[in-house]
């Protein structure tokens, strides 16, 4: 195993506990919904969300037990947005990480109040713990927008208007730099701002390389509902062109987003140039979102 | 007009502009999510949340517009919740403060964006603004709890769970005291809150005063569902036997539910003695929750 892998098998099994012990325990009033707020959020996923806020953070020698703390709240929201985004009045989808969604699983009413438990939990959860006050406050505001109307939610709104409108690569791009490229782009933020105060040129070169990988895991994320299996992907493959969804594959087509996809993995690595050595996780990251088979 | 009359208006209308204020403005990017928003938060409701956030914070000396910052966040939250309340797979309303849901008026999806994005949109709201950033953290972790699932959203799952079932009194107070109860009591709170720090002895009190208006605030809830007409209430009447939920008129009856209504009342009262004079408003808003028709 490379240093790398081992590193996220680490980062992995961390947070795995990190959100158990950050989430109410099952064994609360009301249970069932803690059971499912678990089940919906543990066991499962490649936790790109953390792996990204513990990148950033040891480049910025922030302290794992804040890391832990940052990255349970953007996984908390990540993983709210997919279990209302599987719901039938959205996506409608019944397999998520290769088990059944939670509107399956429990029912459409327990989806819809594990997702909103789900966002005050992530909310709970940062503004909770030692640290400086100011600067745990600009965390929850970060967190906020970038979850928010101008950012996750935004994203998903536009992307729900456009269905079976032929949308352009600029407005495609806008689309996903809310919908996915925000939360990431918090990742890499609430790591860094775990650890010391950011000049303006590393907050720009953060910036750069925030966006990068973005849209990389949107362009990758194209590529395989269009190319892998649902085994594989442990979700409903093909779902996007039977929904008629514009995506990078069918506005560019396949080639032209696997080019597109390596040269923003470059200019990921070129972003972060400045850092040297220490942001080799940040790196070998964007590496893997762009060569992820799944 | 009554000097309490005159301060309410004032509240309201203050308060329809401070949330007009703090939601992201209609042309902004993404429009339809944005208009959305504004259509589910103004121009409706009798903002008790608010004017309660107000009162208690003009007990205790708070600055204007911190009270208008905090009353915008948990009325949002509020906001929030009746939007997916009303979604088909909860409680499948049309119909909410005289006009159609959001759900009936955009569609199921806009609405459980809408719902996303106002929880966002408060936490962000309480978040910004000027103060000391050891008490906003505080009130960001007061609220997070508060709507979470051992609040607001823990009460609404209990609700769920106990469609068709026989509660008892007791069990029936404590989904209460979680599915309005526990916003109520926020208000309260972060309304004194915004003002000086509280003795334990002026906590307790408020605490006191807040379970006896939240309780009250629920009962009259229910007696109205059997009594009053749609037309009155702005929303659905008699939904509560339709949908065979339990309710304090199902288990006690009307006769014993009014006896209730005005004891909590009088508890309310109690609660807030040692403020004398100054506790006025509480007081009256405490009349206002037993005896509202609507």
């Amino acid at each position: 195993m490379t240093p790398f892998a081992q590193w996220m098998k680490t980062v992995q099994a961390d947070m795995e506990h990190a959100l158990a012990a950050y989430l109410p325990s099952v064994t609360e009033t009301p249970a069932r919904l803690h059971e499912a707020m678990h089940y919906a959020t543990l066991d499962g996923g490649k936790r790109v969300r953390p792996l990204l806020v513990f990148a950033a953070g040891e480049l910025f020698g922030a302290a794992p037990q804040a890391l832990a703390r940052a990255a349970a709240a953007v996984e908390m929201i990540h993983a709210y947005s997919l279990v209302h985004d599987d719901m039938p009045c959205m996506d409608d989808d019944a397999l998520r990480r290769g088990k059944p969604t939670v509107h399956v699983k429990y029912d459409e009413a327990t989806a819809l109040l594990v997702g909103d438990a789900l966002q005050a939990q992530a909310f709970l959860v940062l503004s909770e713990g030692e640290g400086d006050a100011g600067r745990q406050l600009a965390m929850v505001r970060l967190l906020a927008r970038a979850s928010g109307s101008v950012g996750m939610c935004g994203g998903q709104a536009i992307d729900l208007a456009s269905v079976g409108i032929a949308l352009s690569q600029p407005e495609l791009e806008q689309m996903h730099r809310l919908k996915t490229g925000a939360l990431l782009r918090a990742a890499v933020m609430l790591g860094a701002w775990c650890g010391k105060a950011l000049a303006d040129d590393e907050t720009a070169a953060l910036d750069r390389y925030a966006a990068a990988i973005g849209l990389a895991f949107q362009v990758v994320d194209d590529i395989l509902d269009a190319t892998a299996d649902s085994a594989a992907l442990g979700k409903t493959a093909g779902k996007d062109a039977a929904d008629n969804k514009p995506t990078y594959v069918s506005i560019l087509g396949l080639d032209a987003s696997q080019v597109l996809a390596e040269k923003l993995r470059g200019d990921a690595h070129r972003a972060v140039e400045q850092f040297g050595n220490q942001a080799q996780r940040l790196r070998e990251l964007a590496d893997l979102i762009v060569q992820r088979k799944a």
